[in-house]
C-alpha cells in the first residue's frame, strides 16, 4: 500500500483542543483513504446491495459526503444551498430529524447519480470544507471543529462497512471474484492462557478531552467479580473442533433465540467457510483460501459465540471487563492499513497482555448495548448516532482488520444485533475466577 | 370467589426444609386454582391459539400437569410408564433435553384430547402425585420434593398465562365475550412523588432456603449511582397526556427499534384501547369499560414505556435500583386472588414505600435479561427453563394483577421480548439523583 | 347411516315450477344432513381453522344460516330485523355488497357464538323459513323460491367442505383422531379402455328449468376435435407406479409453477399419503389406513394430475369433452349418503360408459375456469356467488364421494385454484383420437 | 435512430426455407439492434435487478448469448467447449433440462462479468455464429438454421423486455432519470366504433411455413358467438374517466382476485401514472410527463382491463375473437424502431380495420393461456420455451411500442400473469353481438 496514505487519521487534538489546519489534514487522509479502498472496484460492484443490512458502496461514498453537507457547510452558513438537494433525501442513512429519507432496502435501486457523478460530489463537498477549515471564522469553527472531526470518525466507520459489504456482494457471485491480494503471513502458535483481575470497583468509560463518541460516556464505576481472560482469540483450528464434536447439534450449548435462528438459517460454520473435499476453506477478500487453524474465527455470530464459549467451558468476556484488561494495553495489531484485510495469527507473543486485543477481529461481549448511567444523547439528529440503537444488540469491542488504527480505542463500543455474521466478529474467552 | 381458594400457595418450607405434608396441602390449593380460573369458560375458549406467543387454555392444563409427570413422577419412579405416551411429545413446551414436542405455533390445531380428557389426565397425574407425597420413600422425597415446588411455581405462572392469553383470545372476537364481572373499586389520587436512593455497592439477588428460580442468583454485589425511584404507578391520564402530546408521532422519543415495530403495527395507543366517540375505553376481561385515568397503564411494550419516560424528562429503573427499592417492602398489592383481573388505583397512601411495587403490573424495567455474575443452570432439562431465554429480552418486575402472591418477591424476575403487549406490563418511572 | 336421512334433497322442482312444499320438504332433509355430518365431533372439533381456505365446523353451521336470513328471510320481510346483528358480520363469507365481513383467516378465533348458540341460530332460521314457506304470500314466494333453492344448494356445497376442512384438521394431530367408520367395500379391477368421441359442434351448459348454477349456462356451442376419455378414473396403485418412476424428480413433467409449488412444498405424493416401512397408508376419515391399489387416487393438486396426464402420454380433458362424454350418463356413484367418506373402486363394470363420472372424486379438467359465452352475474349480492371467481381457478367435474347425489349434475362446474388439494380431487386421462 | 438499424430482422425464409446468408444479415441487425438499445445507459444501469420478474439489462445481454452457445454452437460441434463454463450456470433462465442456473432472483447481485467483458462475450459468440452461417456444412445447417431463426426472435423478445425492465427500474430512482427523448406526436381523435362478426367456425393458429412459436399452433377451429370489436383502444381520457368513477372502489366491478391484489398493492390507477396539483402525469422512457388523453392507457393489469370493460357495459375480447379481426389487417402501428418507447394516439383514420391493433400496446384478452388443441412442445430443452407457462397466465396480442414491427404477427400470443403491469398492457373492448 502506498505508505503515505498508510498515515492515516490521527488524533487533530493538541491539549484537548482542536486544531484547524491538524484537522485539515486529517480530512484530507481519510478521505481518500475512503477512495483508495474503492480502487480494485468496476463500476458495476459500487452499485448493488446484496441485504438490507448492507449498502453499495456508491452509496457509502455519497453518505459519508452527505454527513458533512448536512451537519457541518449546513451549519456553519445559514445560507447554505443543498449542492444536489435530492441527495438530502437519497443519502441521509438513518437521522428522522434531518429529514425525510429514502428508505434503506431500496438503496440498491439507485442507479444515478453514477460512481462519477458521486466522486464530484466528494470533490465538491471537499472543496468547501477545505475552504470552510482554512478560512472559517473562529466561532464559526468553535462550532463545526467537533462536528468534523465526528464526521471523519464517522467516515472510517464507512470504510469498514464498504469492506464488509463488498466482501458479502462478492460472495453471492459464483464467480468468486477477488478484491485484492494480500501478503501471506505467518503467524506464532500461542498457546490460551489466562489472565487474572481481582473483584472490585473499576472505573471504565471515556473521559478527558481526546475524541469519543457520546456512548462511550460518561465514566463511571462498575463493581466486578474477580474474572479471567483468554490471553489470545480464539482460533479456527480451535473452532473446526467445536464443529466436529457436534456443536451445532447440541440444543444444550444454544440460547433459545440462537438455536432457533441457526436452524432457520441453517449454519453449520462460519460465514464464508466451505468444505470442499473435506478440507475447510473460506472465501476471503482475496479469494477462496483454504483455512490456517491458527487464524482467529471469525464471521461468526454472538449466538454461535456464545455456544462456543458454553462448549468450551468458558463464557464470553463482560464489556466491562474487557475494557478493564484492555484499559492499558497499546493499540496494536492487523488494521486495515496493513492491507491484509483478514485477521491473522498472532504476529509476536504478547509482553504480558493478553494478544490480539485490537484489529484482527471485532471480540462479542456478553453485554447487550445500554446506555451508561448518566447517558445523555446530544440535542438535534447528531445524537440519533448512538443512542437510539440501544435495544436488541450486543457490544464488540476492540476493532478488526478492516478498522483503522486511528479509529478505535479501548472505550470504544461497537454493536450489533446477535445474528449479525458479515461483520468480522470472533471470540476471545473469559471465567469466573 | 371461595374464600378457601383465596388461601393458595404459600412457602411450603420450614426453616429452609420442604415438608411432604405442606407441599402436598399446596399441591392441592395451587392446582385447584388453576381449575378455579377456567370456571368461567365454555368449552370453545379452551382450544384456540390466538397468536404464536400465547397457548390454548387446554393446553396450558395439560402442560402443567405434563411437567410434573415428566419431571417429578418419572424421577422418582424409573419404572414410570407415560399414561399417555403422545401427551409426552403434545405438551412439552420447550424442553429440547425431555424430548421432540409438538411445534408450539400449532398448538391451537389439536382438538383432541378435549378438555374433559385434559381434565381427566389432570386427575390421574393428582393421584399419582398425591400417592408420592403421601407415600414416597425418604430418599425419593429428597430428590423430588424441590421439584414439586418448581412445578407449583411453574403452574402459577401458567395461571398468569392463561388470564392474558384469553384477554387476548377475546379481544379478537367482535362480540367482545365477557370473563368475569369485577367489583367496582375506588383508588386513591397519589401525586407522583420521588424517593431517594444514595450511591454505593449494594447487593441484589436471591440467597437462602426459601425458593427462588435459579435466574435470582446468585446473590451478588453491584454499583449503583444515586437514583430517585417514583412513588407509584404511572397512570392512564398521565398516558393520555403523552398521547395527546403526539407521543407517538415523534421518532426522538422512541429507540430506533421501537419506532420501527410501532410504525409497522400501527400502535397508536395501548394494546386494548379504543377511543369512542372522542372517549377512551379498553377492553378488559370483563367486558369493554371506559378507562378510569388513575388506573395504571398497562398492556404497554418495553418501547412504549421507554419513550414515555423520555417524555416524561424520566427514565426507566435499573432492575437493580428496582430491587433494591423492593428489598425491604411487604409484598402488597392487587393479586389474582382478588378477583379482579384488572391493574386498580392505589388503595392506600403508602406509608413511606413507593406505592404498588407488587401487583397490578409488570414493571418495564431497562435491564436487558442476562445471566448475574456467577450463574449456572440446573443440569439436565429442568436447567431449560430459564437460563436459554438470556438474550433479546427485557426484565420485569413486581407482579400483576394476575400474579398470585404467593408466586411473587421482590428478587423475581420476569422477562419479555420489548415488543410484547399482551402481558399486563406498565410503567414506573426512574430518575438520577 | 339413518335410512330417513339417506333421502336427502332432490329436486324440488315440477314442470320447472318450484313448490313450496316440496321445498319446504328439501329444506327440511338438507339441513337436518347438516347437524348429521356434525354427530361424531366433539365440540373442540367444531371451533378450529386448520388453513386460511379451510373453515371451522361452526362457521358452516352459522354461514349457511346466515345465508337463508340475509337473502331470503331479509328479502321476504323488509322490516326484518337480524336475528343477531353482529352474525351479520360474523358469518358473511365474501358478499362485499351484502356490508362489511370478518376476515377470513380471523375464523378460528371466534369462540363465541359457542356450538349450541349456533345450534340455536339455526333453529330460529328454521323456524323462520318455515313459517314462510308455509305461510308466504304468492308474490313473495314467487321472488323468494329460487333463492331458498339457491340457499339448499348452497348448504349442500358447506356440507363438501365441513368434511374436507375437518379431515384436513384431523389430519394435522399426532393422535390422528378418526372422524367415522367405514363398511369395508371390495371393488372391481377394471382396464382402463378408451372411449372415442368425433369431432363437431357439441352444445353444452345448462338450459331449462331445473336447478343449475349461473356459472352452468348459458347452454352455448363449441367445437371439439376428436378425442378418447378414459374409461374409469386413475387408481392409487398406478399412481404409486408414478412416483416409482421418479414423477416427483423430473421436471420436463411439470407445468413451470407447478414444478416450483411442488418443490416449495415438499410433495413427494398426494396429500395424506404417508410410506411406513415401504407400505404406503393414508389418513382417511376413518383413520390412518393401507391404500388399496384400486381405489381412485385423491387429494392430488391439479399440478399433479397435469405431470401424471403427461407421464402416462395422455392429457386431462377438457371440461367441455367431459361434459359431452357425461351428458347422458346416469348420475351414479360413491356419495356422501353412502357413508363411505371415501373414493372406492369400481362397484360394477360400466355398461357402455366411463366408470366414475359421478361422485368418488372431483376431476381435474385442462379448462381454466373462464365465464361461458354470453354469462351474466345475477345482479346484487347473489351475483357474487360464482362469477367473481373466473380467474387463477381450474374447472373440476363429477362430484365426490363427499357430495349429495342430489346436489350434482352433468353440466356443474366446480373450481379450485390449481395448487388446491385438499378436496377430493382426482384424475381422468384424455387423448386426442 | 440510424436508419440502417431500423431496418431490423425481416423474414428469413423464402418459400418457407430458410436461407444461411439472409439468417446471417438478419441475426446481424437483431444482435445490433439489442445494443443500440443500450446506448442511452451508465455502466449503473445495466446491473441492477429492479424486482425478481424483471432483470438487469447485463443478464438480458448475457442470457440471449447463451441461448446461441447453449443450442446453436453446442448443437453444431459436439466438440464445442463452453468458452465460459460458469456463463452455462449464470445466464441459463429456466430451461431446467439445460442444466442447472443460477436463481432468478438473485440475478442483480452478479456485479461481474462486467459489462465490458459481457459485451465481450457477445462479440465472441457472434464470431462462432458467423463463421458457423458461412462455412456450416449443408447437414449441420439443415438442423440449426430453425434454432437460429428462433434465437432471434428471441432476442428480440429480450429486446422488449430490456425496455421494460428499464423503465421499471429508472421509475424507483426518485431522480427520474431519462432513457431516451421522443419526437413530439400528435394524433387523431376517434370515435370509439363498434365492428361486427358473425357467428361461426374460425380457424385460428399458425400453420405453414413462415416462422411462429410452438405455441401459436397447431391450426385449428373454434366456435365464436357473434361478437363486436372496439374500433381502437382504450385511450388514458376514458381511463380517467373510470377513476374518477370511483372504479377503484366499487367491489362489483372486480375479480375477487383482483379486488384483493388491488387492495393488497393499493392500486389507485395505472402503474407509473401520479396526480401532481390535480393533474395526472406518468413516468416514461422520457421522463416524467402531462398525459395526453387521447393516448392509449398502458401499464394496466389484467384485473384493471378487467374491471374497465365491465365498467364500460363491455367485455375484453377471447383471444380466438382477436386474432379473427387482425387476420387479415396489415401489420402496421408504432413499433420500438420508430422511437418513441411509448404508446402514442392513432396517426391516421383506419380503412375499415379496427385501429393499433398492432404495436403501441399489448391489448389483454379474456383468455386464459392454456395449450390449442393437438399441441405438443419440441423435445429437449427448447420445448420448455413456451409449454410450461401455461397456467396462470392471460394471453396478450398485438405488440406494444416496444416491439420490434419483424416480431409481430397475427397468431402471436403473449403472455403474462393477471397482476403485471410493468409490460406495455393496454385494452381493446369486445361485446356480444
Amino acid at each position: 500500500m502506498n505508505s503515505q496514505l498508510k498515515v492515516e487519521a490521527r488524533d487533530a487534538r493538541t491539549n484537548g483542543r482542536l486544531d484547524p489546519a491538524m484537522l485539515l489534514l486529517q480530512y484530507e487522509r481519510v478521505r481518500r483513504f475512503t477512495e483508495f479502498l474503492c480502487r480494485p472496484l468496476a463500476i458495476e460492484d459500487y452499485v448493488v446491495q446484496p441485504m438490507t443490512d448492507a449498502s453499495p458502496t456508491k452509496w457509502h461514498l455519497a453518505h459519508t459526503s452527505w454527513f458533512f453537507e448536512r451537519f457541518v457547510l449546513n451549519a456553519a452558513d445559514p445560507h447554505h444551498e443543498p449542492l444536489h438537494p435530492q441527495y438530502y433525501f437519497l443519502f441521509n442513512s438513518y437521522y428522522q430529524l434531518a429529514g425525510k429519507m429514502h428508505p434503506r432496502p431500496q438503496r440498491g435501486m439507485i442507479t444515478r447519480p453514477t460512481v462519477a457523478e458521486v466522486h464530484e460530489y466528494r470533490r465538491e463537498v471537499d472543496d468547501l470544507m477545505t475552504r470552510l477549515l482554512q478560512n472559517g471564522s473562529g466561532r464559526t469553527l468553535h462550532e463545526i471543529l467537533p462536528i468534523v472531526e465526528l464526521g471523519l470518525h464517522h467516515e472510517q466507520q464507512h470504510q469498514e462497512l464498504i469492506l464488509t459489504d463488498l466482501k458479502y456482494l462478492l460472495s453471492l457471485n459464483p464467480l468468486r471474484p477477488v478484491y485484492g491480494e494480500r501478503k501471506p503471513v505467518t503467524g506464532h502458535e500461542l498457546p490460551l492462557l489466562w489472565h487474572s483481575f481481582g473483584e472490585g470497583i473499576y472505573a471504565i468509560g471515556h473521559e478527558g478531552e481526546s475524541f469519543a463518541y457520546d456512548n462511550e460516556g460518561p465514566r463511571h464505576r462498575v463493581f466486578l467479580n474477580p474474572f479471567k481472560i483468554g490471553s489470545r482469540l480464539v482460533n479456527c483450528g480451535e473452532y473446526m473442533k467445536f464443529i466436529a464434536d457436534g456443536g451445532y447439534e447440541r440444543s444444550d450449548l444454544w440460547l433459545s433465540d440462537g438455536w432457533i435462528a441457526m436452524r432457520e438459517a441453517d449454519w453449520r460454520c462460519p460465514l464464508y467457510w466451505e468444505r470442499i473435499d473435506g478440507h475447510w476453506q473460506r472465501f476471503t477478500l482475496d479469494g477462496v483460501r483454504p483455512i490456517d487453524p491458527l487464524d482467529p474465527v471469525t464471521h461468526v455470530s454472538f449466538y454461535e459465540a456464545d455456544a462456543f464459549a458454553r462448549w468450551s467451558g468458558a463464557r464470553l468476556p463482560l464489556e466491562s471487563e474487557w475494557e478493564v484488561v484492555a484499559a492499558s494495553a497499546p493499540v496494536e495489531g492487523n488494521f486495515v492499513e496493513d492491507g491484509h484485510y483478514h485477521p491473522i495469527p498472532p504476529m509476536k507473543p504478547p509482553n504480558g497482555f493478553p494478544a490480539q486485543l485490537f484489529g484482527d477481529v471485532w471480540e462479542w461481549t456478553s453485554s447487550p448495548y445500554t446506555p451508561y448511567p448518566g447517558f445523555h444523547p446530544a440535542s438535534g439528529p447528531i445524537g440519533e448516532y448512538n443512542g437510539k440503537f440501544m435495544c436488541n444488540q450486543m457490544v464488540l469491542r476492540g476493532g478488526s482488520c478492516a478498522t483503522s488504527r486511528s479509529h478505535i480505542r479501548a472505550t470504544y463500543r461497537n454493536f450489533f444485533p446477535p445474528t449479525a455474521r458479515w461483520q468480522f466478529s470472533g471470540i476471545r474467552l473469559a471465567q469466573d475466577a
